[in-house]
């Protein structure tokens, strides 16, 4: 890997190369990675970006410093605020952050794929120094063509198939099956598991997995994070309590849908007798509120702000970064 | 009121004024409103900074359109993410932004004044094109000085005693008495009111006043964002609890408080006879799954943040602005 650098760096094509090749000063190519794309004919920056990607030109930190004075912002773009998950790993950013002079600024896709591409558009035209970023989905296809240059990222919450990023993950498949593992030596046999869409991210897939390799009988209710009706999961669920006749465990693979479905299920005295019960990832303290005995599964977003903060930091000043996907387990108590 | 800005209007100072003034060229001037500091000494920016005071200039919409290419972001400061109210807030303002060509962008004060006044220095320094704010004090005296030219902005869900910046606010006043008279009509004689720190923000003594214009015995449990024990604070209610043998509402000023403490009061059994009951301002549905019986205070942040996302649309596109405080009312039920 180290090898592999030394030797990029020596044959690392430059600015001059790929001014040389587009027909256009360095200035303007310095202009078009600072995104100051107002300033040029929309032919020009093709013509720099064709050449760009023809050279397979990667501007290095140093001379995207030389471009670019620095804005002192990350931006951090969220798949949804609406989860707690989310709120609390900006708090993390943005405190390690501003310990260290630099301020967090936070964008939210709203669970829309297309709205992320546009944050993206808008982040790399101007003067963010890095992106965190917690994509809607693990496959990023649908952003790839975005990101024109190197603009330091680290990638949060989502496992990806590259190693173009730094990621920070929990152990989602592990801690999940631990869990589940734990409820099966209490005699549950059958899970209902409310997700998201579980097929476009890669932790609820993660997480499904790990409960599948425990407990076999599972039923899936995907709620779909803009349109589901509150009333109509609720009788699925309450239906799918009825029918089955072993005992379930109710797993949240979000905070969210914990708190929005647990309580009325709690208020109608579905845990009375230990027929049923309840678990989930969950990381605040609300959710313990509602069923204080409740095992809960939590990730510490907090922390893994944190690190993704120390690691954009690390790119930022050239320092070598030891693993490209940092574990941070999470706790179930 | 509309006279007098004819009249300013012709008086107008222009950019070339202060550039004579201070002994630069207009240039270097367009560079200051753009916060280009950078590129210019600090002895230059302050004799700009001294004749844009001298002479009163304010650069129009049109002229800081020239200067500064418009980068499609708001900047939206909150005073805490970890309330439902300012995130349904962004999705308001995000939703409207966006149906419009816009990009939300949301910077968290963290309830620290000191990192508030960070982020005005950013956002001013940088090329956005308006800002909503949630101050963390009504007073603005720390950020006052920090806002050096007339970048659009909308304050929302605080009352300033100025008319410089449109308002959008809730009815906290009326709202919180109305509800306090439902309650004092049912036999209630003792509130306890629980709070951030109530003194530096106008929401919290508008509702404190509104409870108190309608049952005076009360007492205060002031809360502080950052360094908060629950056990302490519920040790304290508890106390003043059992203490007082008059009927007592609960009353809490924001829904983080409803939610941390209301459910371990109720898994405790308070709730149970009717001697102790509860109410707050909350907007999202897990408070209203948490006490499914219980009369609450709605915001409507979503529909607050896109009445600010309007009005900042307004004045970026210099259109009259009809009344300088919104008043969004809040629904009890």
């Amino acid at each position: 890997m180290e090898a592999n650098m030394v030797e990029s760096r020596k044959k690392r094509t430059n600015m001059k190369d790929v001014a040389q090749l587009a027909g256009v000063s360095t200035t303007t190519i310095s202009r078009f990675l600072n995104g100051d794309l107002n300033k040029m004919s929309t032919k020009t920056a093709a013509r720099i970006s064709d050449a760009i990607e023809k050279l397979n030109y990667t501007p290095s930190a140093a001379a995207r410093q030389m471009v670019t004075h620095s804005s002192k912002m990350i931006a951090v773009i969220v798949a949804n605020i609406d989860d707690y998950f989310s709120t609390e790993l900006f708090k993390g950013i943005s405190s390690f952050l501003e310990a260290n002079g630099y301020i967090a600024v936070l964008f939210d896709s709203n669970a829309s794929s297309e709205k992320e591409k546009g944050i993206i558009k808008t982040i790399t035209s101007y003067n963010f120094d890095g992106i965190i970023f917690q994509p809607t989905s693990s496959s990023m296809e649908n952003i790839n063509s975005e990101i024109h240059f190197e603009i330091p990222m680290v990638i949060v919450d989502r496992n990806l198939d590259t190693t173009r990023w730094p990621q920070v993950l929990t152990d989602n498949y592990q801690s999940a099956r631990k869990a589940t593992l734990s409820f099966k030596k209490e005699g549950y046999e059958h899970v209902i598991v409310l997700t998201s869409k579980i097929d476009s991210v890669s932790t609820r897939r993660e997480r499904y997995l790990g409960i599948r390799s425990t407990i076999q009988d599972t039923d899936i209710i995907e709620i779909s994070e803009e349109t589901y009706n509150r009333k109509m999961i609720l009788k699925q669920i309450e239906n799918l309590l009825n029918k089955n006749g072993k005992k379930t465990l109710i797993f949240a693979l979000k905070e969210r849908w914990f708190l929005e479905f647990i309580p009325p299920l709690l208020s109608k005295g579905y845990f009375q007798n230990n027929k049923i019960t309840t678990t989930g990832f969950a990381d605040t303290s609300i959710a313990r509120t509602i069923s204080p005995k409740a095992k809960l599964i939590n990730q510490n977003p907090f922390l893994m702000g944190g690190i993704s903060a120390e690691l954009i930091l690390k790119i930022l000043k050239r320092e070598k970064i030891k693993s490209k996907k940092v574990i941070v387990p999470a706790k179930i108590k």
